[in-house]
């Protein structure tokens, strides 16, 4: 794979403790205050939020100079010796439910019988906010949540039974938009700088509990993890597809003339094996698109918002994005090559998600992994 | 009114514009950092955080001196000669829908014939994340959104119709608590600062359009106003009602052994005309409860979190805290003393919600509005 291919930007520290902004260059980092000093006052900070900030022509400065400073070798460190951190501090966090078959998918589990597709589907990115607090970098511990769940005695408080995951693409903000204002579609990759992994942690018995009448609450709230890798929408242009038809043809406000649909295939795994490879460019609602719907009413974006693209999932079983999916509601175990099967998660499972895109000139641009291990619920 | 009775922190500048933290007396505004020294690291930012993060003994002390340099009379403005900010850098925020009269009345206007109030209903406070930076003070002009929603030809893109205010309490986090671990009931008063009001802007069209089946998203993204002001807790001792009767038993994290509903009453004024006076003491579920039930699952708590205690309404037609209900889902238009009625806001329209508390020893502590005037909607 060629290094250079992508411009991957990350927040790290070493044995000092000191955060410091980071290029991932390979298995190692290049310490990007220190080797381009021209932009030490936005690389030096112990976030992206000031990089993000800085606007479109800034990244393509920073990645000029990054690339340039990636062929000295100099002010590299082992990323071996590197503690990863969460890359950006996070504004607002938006998740969506853009991904046809997972939509599908979701109402034939929970409405068997009914038109799976709610009624306003294709004529708006549904989406809902989620809990900033809790966004974590990859590799932290998934502490099993508690909360109230239906039985058969009634209402129930305990340890969820139906922990799962939600495999999506992470958008991040870098330059925002005041109260009032709307983002068109086409402003989306001067407001947008990158991308991200996103494990969006679900306990479903908890969220069936709740969502009625006001959607998700604790049934997410309790952690979405993300990789510490954020990627340059400039490093996805050999990656961008047409997104699928629209019909009925979208509002004015979301007709997006440029494909924005992008080709990064997933890949997920339970302990070490894959389970599924769901592919991002099925997603039928794009960022893009997102963008401008979150805004259309008047409210501000912010540097460091983030928002999840939905659980990406194919039209094939193995391309589905969460277990709900895969085990049909829980009905359909799969089976794992040590000869144990799940529906859901069960304490010690570790979930890694990884991507990747095609780069330019036939180079694979890695979109690295995130990771969580579930632990067992708290008592008392 | 005794002055002395309340000790409301807010954040004010004058014509250099620098944003520094005052305490409210009366029609003065005490110069915190100025007044108080000893204190000045803490209260010379330009927002609350570090204060609120400082925690109850802090919080204590800080009071007590602002006391004794009130009885001084020095360090004062005059409050007609200060612009008043946003008082908190907002973390995350969460609007809940804890109030079973106006749970009840929606239930009722949205879905006759049904039983109104949702099986979860009392056994949860239901509440769903809002969008934080769309959070604004007191005075903040609210242009109408615009959105999609339904008509008779269809989904159909434009201003919204069918605009909302909504009468809430607003709660804001002091000592945060982190991811994995759980704020119980009797922690309140340690981590909570203090109060403010909230107006719950809502397009009532778009958010009927969109919230199925994710809850609310752009319907009440667009703005939430709050009073510049914050109350702490410890001023609301007076105020402190057993809240209503709990019929079936909360689960045990729920259970609270004190009673921390609150006696306020609040005023909304529609171009002047009162046309309620929403009680919080009937609210089913508590500041307490709320806080507990959104930790419950282990998703951490911030310094600067907000959440609002839901929209407060009364037995009474003329304790109902939004349109919806006074205009009963707009088939009641109400009348204004200029003989113009109203279902929902039009253009122009200045709602200013106020509150009062009982104090100590007869006292009456003053919370202050919360004012905003609707503006057309922008075009294109």
């Amino acid at each position: 794979m060629d290094v250079g291919a992508a411009m991957t930007f990350g927040v790290f520290s070493l044995a000092d403790g000191r955060r410091r902004i980071g290029v991932r260059a390979g298995e190692e980092v290049l310490d990007a205050a220190a080797a381009l000093p021209r932009f030490a006052d936005l690389l030096s900070a112990p976030v992206l939020n000031p990089l993000l900030a800085a606007g479109p022509d800034t990244w393509a400065a920073v990645r000029e100079a990054a690339h340039d400073a990636l062929d000295r070798a100099e002010h590299r460190v082992a990323l071996a010796d590197a503690t990863l951190h969460l890359p950006i501090e996070v504004a607002d966090y938006v998740d969506f439910f853009s991904n046809e078959h997972h939509a599908r998918n979701a109402g034939e589990i929970f409405r068997p019988g009914q038109d799976p597709l709610p009624t306003n589907w294709k004529h708006i990115p549904i989406g809902y906010h989620g809990r900033a607090g809790s966004i974590v970098v990859s590799g932290t511990p998934i502490v099993r949540p508690c909360g109230m769940r239906r039985s058969s005695a009634g209402p129930v408080y305990g340890p969820s039974r139906r922990l799962d995951i939600e495999a999506e693409l992470g958008f991040v903000v870098g330059v925002g938009s005041p109260l009032g204002s709307r983002v068109p579609v086409t402003e989306f990759a001067e407001r947008v700088f990158g991308v991200f992994l996103l494990n969006d942690w679900s306990a479903r018995d908890l969220q069936a509990f709740e969502t009625v009448p006001l959607g998700p609450f604790l049934g997410k709230s309790f952690a979405t993890s993300v990789s510490p890798w954020v990627v340059p929408l400039a490093d996805l242009s050999a990656a961008r597809v047409d997104p699928p038809a629209r019909d009925p043809e979208p509002a004015d406000y979301l007709s997006d003339a440029e494909p924005w649909g992008l080709d990064i295939t997933m890949e997920v795994r339970l302990n070490g094996h894959v389970i599924s490879r769901p592919p991002v460019r099925e997603n039928y609602w794009t960022g893009a698109q997102q963008l401008a719907h979150m805004t259309v009413n008047g409210a501000p974006s912010r540097t460091g918002d983030v928002y999840g693209s939905g659980t990406v999932s194919g039209p094939e079983r193995e391309q589905r994005g969460c277990l709900l999916e895969l085990s049909w509601g829980g009905k359909e175990p799969i089976t794992l090559p040590d000869g144990s099967t799940r529906t859901f998660l069960e304490d010690g499972d570790e979930v890694v998600i990884s991507a990747t895109a095609p780069g330019p000139d036939g180079s694979v641009v890695d979109l690295g992994a995130v990771a969580g291990t579930v632990l067992p619920a708290r008592t008392g």
